[in-house]
């Protein structure tokens, strides 16, 4: 890391840092300018340092090298992270479609919206047995009971399932129903849970939170893959910005940005980062053409009630449109649909 | 709620929404007009029936009319929520100063700011045992013996200490040794930790997340109050901005607003908001102009290293310092400080 | 337009808000529910009443039902806008390739980066006479030296041009040379600029403000097309938030929510908004596939000087390997690109 | 400046930095490291070749060490610029309320406004001849009828006035009738009208944008200072945030932000940043609290309208309420109001 002092900082200053550095097992390059005076500090970095050396009076600034990630880094992982989960193969070089109901209702409708959505091409089933929900008066969600019809759901219908898990006292039960397991964007950084999943032996799909910079959701991923665990899926889903006109902002270039910084499979969730039925479509496609190995998108089927299109969900029919045009521009990449047996890992 | 169609909607739509308005035991109240028809729906309005409208197709909008949360209303609970913590008064009427190091890293330290803080003229003490860390590799906190420490130093000095909770499984650990619970930005909204803490006998310190509209932040007060709880205090602490000069923006018109819309007592954080020292004196003084109960204010001694000063903690006496402004500004406001005999509950 | 009046609100206040609703043309329309009265505006709303209504005492809010825009928008317009400039169709089925440097800097370099580009496949010719500088003492541009230029080389090359006016006082000249006359994002509520580039006869490129909602950037489209204009393009080039990896964040979805509420053309500017070169091609193709009808791309070729390539611009040979994608994707949508014959204009 | 290679870049790219560095008349530091190449660049820093180092391929990033502005900052200006405007005085050690309607509507509730404000205590008028009005369809402002009747109150009040300019051609004539030129927000960045209002010699009131870092404001200020001009008055007026329930978030902590920066004077605009009419009170204390030279208020005086009360101004029982909070606080701060004859310039 470099340490730039403030000007007029004199000796005193130097050799305080000086004394630090050595303390933190780095080696000092000392470098008087006519203004200021700069240091350098070699050997191995290490973010949780440079609070240490940002304290001490006369240093303006301490100006990290490398990254404060490293597991979740594509420098000591050159190669992309790619893995099975059932006969679905997920990251670089297939799309993988995530569909299902925001929060599972009742057997009827979540086995109705799962059928669906596999005839129209969907590989993975998702839907919540357990609720974020803003207001402690709002459906909370069915619980364990939710997690046993989507197990049961899934097999029927041959697609792995995921759903997420708040809790760190749920992640046992969570983990033994679903295949992938989702940390919400409310949880990213809910750092017992992060240790909780990184224990268990499914994938986690880590979204990526409403006001967090890459970075720190690159940490987030490093903290789960600190224990030992090694297939993190990570999903963009909207942050807050000053927009009016949807939900959130889906930050589009956090899939090609996370792409250069990281091996992990990276998705994007459209329907929950706009909150508007009519740009799923759209930005399913943009995600995907910006480089994303896969798609969430929220699908409802009620077939008794012609009228029910919750606002961010997609009929099945149109998910079946949809499908058509995300298998014509995975191929424009040169890429497989993720349940494509010539895609199967080896 | 008043529910707005859109142009051209037919009967039909009109029919549907009649009906839902009905199973939710509303009355409608239908108008047409040349362009469009506008029904209100009146009776008991609850947030949670917002959703089951929209999504009737041909629906364009539905405007709610009543605030999403009720315990933590003014519309309610027209007093302000004033409560003691030992022999300190919170709530309007008196400034509270809550002061102390971030995190609890040994019992010498500690001691030493907590007592330099008292004599400055701080009310209760801080201190982080679980740390919420950014990074896996950081240090994490002391865990239960730093909620010994701080216990002990706390009744040494005569000080009431806070401390933060991060995990529902930790609450009645932390519950044994704070007087107050702390709930970070970061756990705002994980809704399991508002219910764990809200069957607690002890008040909940509650921090505005990073992103969190006021709404949501007053939502996840309900979650606590739901529980039977009513000594919650509201913190704002910093919202993500676009602003690169300091860490975060600290949103001092959130003071105001919540003392409208709520009786909870509502607090600031200059320290972790701004991430600038010379940036804690102004804004101390800014909030408490605007109306605050109170301020949270990060504060280290290190007797032995005159060098260290974190970015965003004061030494003792700055504090001092600061405290003789802050007690002639509660004066013009007609406020006392919350030890003041004067200002004991009756 | 709907009044929600405060809950108590007397009859004094529905009587003066009748009055005023009357005085504007529109007639009432009565709901007195049990906590509160709301009262319907029928008629042609306008948003310059809502102040004139929410100003009186005992109003909470007025809820507008109509577009603040007309001209820019689809309901008043329901067919895309699509015009020729030269050889080349801008809008709704073709798509549009601007490129060039950021600045015109010299005579020898814009004439290699737009006869690479053209060679590329680039349609239209962007350069910069007068450049808005954040600073002072940065180059300020060739003026109309530098407008001469692109003239010149635009015609050699068969390339419309593009380029930027800042000031009133320069329309008419810049009227003279260019094809397409751009608003720069710090100029698109220079409402005095908008209503003098309304006035010429060259289409405008209207890039959207770094903090603008979608709706005031179609209000700003509104100010030019209210002077009888006919040909504005609209440019998403990022906004301004709190991420940290890229300049601005483009707001991808900006575009197919434009192409719903207005019969505008919409282009993206993936240089500008994202400062990464790395970052052009997977946003231009992000840009495409969402629906936008073009793209604006930083270019800069230095023959002599192997080592220069701007952050935020592609050289030329990456331009042409970006148009091979671009021209496939083009196809997957059914479009075709902006100087195929068969895209000629009826 | 400080110039971080990337990791492996060769000695081609050390030399090209080296070469370039040359050109730009400063001397190389170079420090090679195990993984990468530091070379720091002595001589007089300028904001403008920061690019053109950073272009150079194999740089990862420049650090600049210098501020990129010169006259607004402290460094070269110790001193707070405190300057007379009529029998005003306006900088550090006094409050100066700016107190007036929005818009100049008509002749006598403008003189009935000024009136009002100039008996509870304000010390310049302010009004709009000129609005910046998002739509086209909304009321534009008097002109120069305005601006006359503007000076003749401002005489007969014996107030100071300020009003706004939004055309560079337009700088003249509002120079004639004003006291301070004022640049609204959304003309930050209009660096002709800048440019122009830099030649005048009346004090110009330069307003934040909604989204401008205060680097960028600071930047605005010396394009004008660069004219030879030395009285600008900066004022924050919100930004562009998350946040739903304010228009905007007025940023207190830019205010001991710019006095730690800046010798300019610096107000806080609560009326437009909040379009609260509730929250003006707190937000000019928080102000005045947080280190602000003055407060400029929207008043409105409608004496035949008893219900006429604009969402975001206040009326002058209002205004003179808060004067005398004001004046209390200003007290505790050891300011005096502007129109002290002790606060007189010597």
């Amino acid at each position: 890391m470099i340490i730039i002092l403030k000007p007029g900082a004199d000796d005193r200053v130097v050799e305080a840092v000086v004394a630090r550095i050595a303390e933190l097992g780095l080696a000092p390059h000392i470098s008087k300018g006519r203004f200021r005076t700069i240091i350098g500090a070699i050997g191995e970095e290490r973010v949780e340092n440079i609070p240490l050396i940002e304290e001490i009076t006369g240093v303006e600034r301490v100006v990290p090298i490398l990254k404060p990630y490293k597991l979740a880094s594509r420098e000591f992982h050159p190669d992309d992270s790619v893995f099975g989960v059932g006969n679905i193969r997920i990251g670089e070089g297939t799309v993988t479609i995530i569909a299902g109901p925001c929060a599972i209702e009742n057997e009827e409708w979540l086995r109705e919206t799962a059928g669906a959505s596999k005839a129209a091409g969907a590989h993975v089933l998702r839907g919540g047995a357990y609720k974020p929900r803003t207001s402690p008066y709002s459906f909370q969600g069915l619980g364990e009971e939710g997690l046993k019809l989507l197990r049961a759901v899934g097999d029927e219908t041959g697609m792995p399932v995921i759903t997420e898990v708040m809790d760190p006292r749920d992640v046992a039960k969570v983990e033994r129903y679903a295949d992938i397991i989702q940390i919400g964007a409310r949880n990213m950084q809910n750092f017992n849970l992060l240790l909780e999943v990184g224990q268990t032996h499914k994938p986690v799909f880590l979204k990526r939170g409403l006001s967090a910079p890459i970075k720190e959701w690159l940490m987030s991923a490093e903290y789960i893959l600190s224990r030992g665990h090694n297939k993190v899926m990570l999903c963009e889903r909207g942050i807050r910005t000053f927009t009016d006109e949807t939900r959130f902002t889906l930050d589009v270039s956090a899939v090609p940005i996370v792409k250069e910084e990281s091996h992990l499979p990276v998705f994007i969730d459209p329907s929950h980062a706009t909150g508007r039925r009519s740009l799923i479509a759209p930005m399913t496609l943009a995600g995907i053409a910006a480089g994303a190995d896969g798609v969430m998108i929220e699908v409802h089927a009620c077939p008794d009630k012609a009228l029910c299109d919750g606002p961010q969900a997609l009929v099945p029919a149109a998910l079946a449109e949809l499908m058509g045009h995300v298998k014509r521009l995975a191929s424009v990449f040169g890429k497989r649909m993720a349940d494509d047996p010539e895609a199967a890992l080896p």
